[in-house]
């Protein structure tokens, strides 16, 4: 998919969802349980309920890497499951990878072509060499850890160059897009850090920007709209929790449902108030 | 396993060689292909022909999981066996994970729970929140990136900091280290950069360092002891495909040990030359 493809899934959708499918056979809800894959149960509830109102899904891969050989079989089925249901969802493998050369070929291969996804997100640290395997496949894209959302990011991503004066991640940022093109990259960049996006503009002005934090991690969407939105929308913003465990009982589809459509309804104003719909 | 633990193996083995299992399903010798399970028949081999030899194994990850659902059984099938075939064995997961919250504590119950892993390679972009939830595991080890073997390293990692003049692999060493203990911290340290141990050593003087890159990437074993050797040995030389693909014949078990029969006898004369055998 490209950058066009994914604004228009956009538009349709009047949405810039993105469902978190953190799947945790600790929190989904206790009837789903006694069957025989409960964690694919529990995405295909949600995707049936959420997809006409999202515009990408995120599985974080290592839910289901902690549940071993039977965690992998239900993350495949879930994307076998999404892709047939649907031709008009963005989907992202939120792998935070980093590794080099043929190592990095693996992942790449594995995403993209063991499953289809259309986005793994990378960590930069390695440089380059992360990135490039991705960066082979066409309609393929590399998400790439920039400011992220928790306390600790401040450990190291706002370090100054000496030379520059730029922050970590403002190097990440000034680097990397150097690598490839608006339709190959993508940046996370996360919602506790509003106004921070006002900066990262003036960088990636053109770049999708994938927006983890809002809603159980304290961010706020009209403030993330306020400074990310661009004239291809620009924006994928992430919700988990609050979307699939809006409620543990067996009306978790309704509910999470119920959730995504207050979301899509606030995006919907947002991207109306922009023109882009 | 602790740090005085770990140094008995390699006292006891004379060796601090670790086998990189980075075993792919393309290189590997094609009379094993018939057989049910190739990948791990081919790990098995070369435990039962390197495991005297050896002080630790690293799988890494991208191998397995480009191969999806059977990667990942193939894994836990070699890391079972290993486990079956001797106590005195460190075991590190190639992984580079790095996310926070409730999903680095995910990755970490998927490497030291689900599988039975010692050690777990850490990508260190996102600070502390990546790393703490390994460390709650006793006797177990987060092995952080700090310096990379790989060419693009230099695209973040020599960055300097305005206000330390650190460059951002001495800042991470800096600043982790104080997160655990010697028995719970160890850095990758790329080969490629021997001479950069010098320094490094000043900063993490007791931590044992993994190194990659010696052989195939093009490191001198004997510069890596000179700069690397503590009083507890205080290094992992990890080797790869030096060792593994060392024939892609019938005879690549006989092979492979006698590449990691090379390298252990080297390794010997270099930690009795410390004195530390």
């Amino acid at each position: 998919m490209n950058r066009s493809e994914l604004f228009s899934i956009i538009q349709k959708k009047k949405s810039f969802l993105c469902v978190g499918l953190d799947t945790d056979i600790n929190k989904i809800p206790k009837h789903l349980l006694d069957g025989e894959d409960p964690v694919f149960e529990f995405n295909k509830g949600i995707v049936d309920a959420t997809h006409e109102l999202s515009a990408a899904y995120k599985p974080n891969l290592a839910f289901y890497e902690s549940l071993g050989v039977s965690g992998w079989k239900s993350l495949e089925k879930t994307v076998e499951y999404i892709r047939s249901k649907t031709d008009e969802i963005f989907l992202i493998a939120d792998a935070k990878r980093g590794d080099i050369g043929n190592t990095s070929a693996m992942y790449a291969k594995t995403f993209f072509e063991t499953f289809d996804f259309d986005a793994v997100t990378l960590a930069p640290y390695m440089g380059l060499d992360t990135v490039s395997p991705f960066l082979e496949y066409k309609n393929k894209w590399s998400v790439i850890l920039a400011l992220t959302s928790n306390r600790s990011a401040a450990d190291f991503q706002y370090l100054e160059d000496k030379n520059t004066g730029d922050k970590l991640f403002e190097s990440v940022l000034k680097t990397s897009k150097t690598w490839g093109t608006t339709d190959q990259l993508m940046y996370v960049v996360g919602a506790t850090k509003a106004e921070a996006l006002e900066n990262i503009r003036k960088i990636v002005p053109d770049h999708f920007l994938l927006v983890p934090g809002v809603g159980a991690q304290g961010g706020s969407l009209k403030e993330v709209a306020k400074y990310g939105l661009n004239n291809h929308c620009g924006l994928l913003v992430n919700s988990s929790r609050g979307i699939i465990y809006a409620s543990s009982g067996e009306d978790f589809k309704e509910q999470a449902k119920v959730k995504a459509e207050e979301m899509q309804q606030e995006m919907e104003q947002l991207i109306k108030g922009k023109g882009l719909i």
